[in-house]
């Protein structure tokens, strides 16, 4: 039988990123780790790890996502919890065996090459869960879009020092003129 | 600075734990610790231990408290996410300088002693927050209460082992009669 480690993390969704760390992060005290764009997810998260968990704020950057949807008609709040588990196919056949509802009756790729599976509310008086298993190539991912970053990162400051030092060489031609 | 520490738990407003269980524990596999009356709280809580959190299951007792109204508003669901810090008077005087809304100003003693303010889900984007340090006689208060439990559970198998004799007495004499 397959076995719920910890909570991964509890997803709250916010109209404002930068308000809710107002509080999350200024006020509380939380340690804001990294702000992600998901556009697999149609979402911008903020990932505040506290514990061996984490607070996940969650803002949609489109109208027609599940989670923008959810905030239009119930507001900021309280969106789904996730749970770690050993085993997510041995966990979703469990459930499934007892009639359990799923969303996903199978494991989709969330960021950074999780492996999860969310459970319809109407199967757990209206909670949205989601399981998660952390998946081998995880940690890969993970490094992959960090290397990434950093490339662009790289290539920004590139950019903007071509640009400055036209704008200076520029500038040096209008006082020599 | 005041410091959280971990999520303590989540609490999940429920209107039948029995068909709460069904989910959390029989087809999730969580473990039951205990359900436990609270009636400072109006509620009925069944606490499910996971990694170094809980889930809670909560059932109002009473149509009027904060609980109550919520599910009769809102239906089922996720109602408030607790966070443990290490010094709460500090923290509730951090977020106060910092403009928060607080439900209570100062800490109350929750169930087994535990030290508990609320946050208001005005300063949070909808979220309701609980913080919870861990007092000096919390760890007293329950062995205490587990006391008193196991004291009623052998006063009532006293009164039923007296009730059956009277029962079996009953039976003989009405067999030798």
């Amino acid at each position: 039988m397959a076995r719920i480690k910890r909570i991964d993390h509890v997803a709250l969704v916010v109209d404002d990123i930068d308000a809710a760390l107002g509080f999350w992060r200024d006020a509380l005290g939380l340690e804001l780790s990294h702000v992600e764009d998901v556009p697999e997810q149609e979402s911008v998260v903020a990932f505040l790890p506290t514990g061996e968990s984490e607070v996940e704020l969650v803002r949609p950057t489109t109208d027609d996502s599940g989670v923008a949807k959810y905030l239009r008609k119930r507001g900021p709040g309280m969106h789904h919890i996730c749970l770690e588990v050993d085993d997510i196919e041995e966990m979703l056949q469990q459930l499934k065996e007892r009639g359990v509802e799923l969303i996903n009756e199978t494991p989709t790729l969330g960021t950074g090459g999780k492996k999860i599976a969310f459970i319809h509310p109407r199967s757990t008086q209206g909670v949205l869960v989601e399981l998660y298993e952390l998946s081998p190539q995880e940690p890969q991912i993970r490094l992959e879009r960090a290397r990434h970053l950093a490339e662009r990162v790289v290539a920004r400051g590139r950019a903007m020092a071509v640009t400055t030092y036209a704008f200076l060489r520029g500038l040096r031609r209008n006082g020599e003129e």
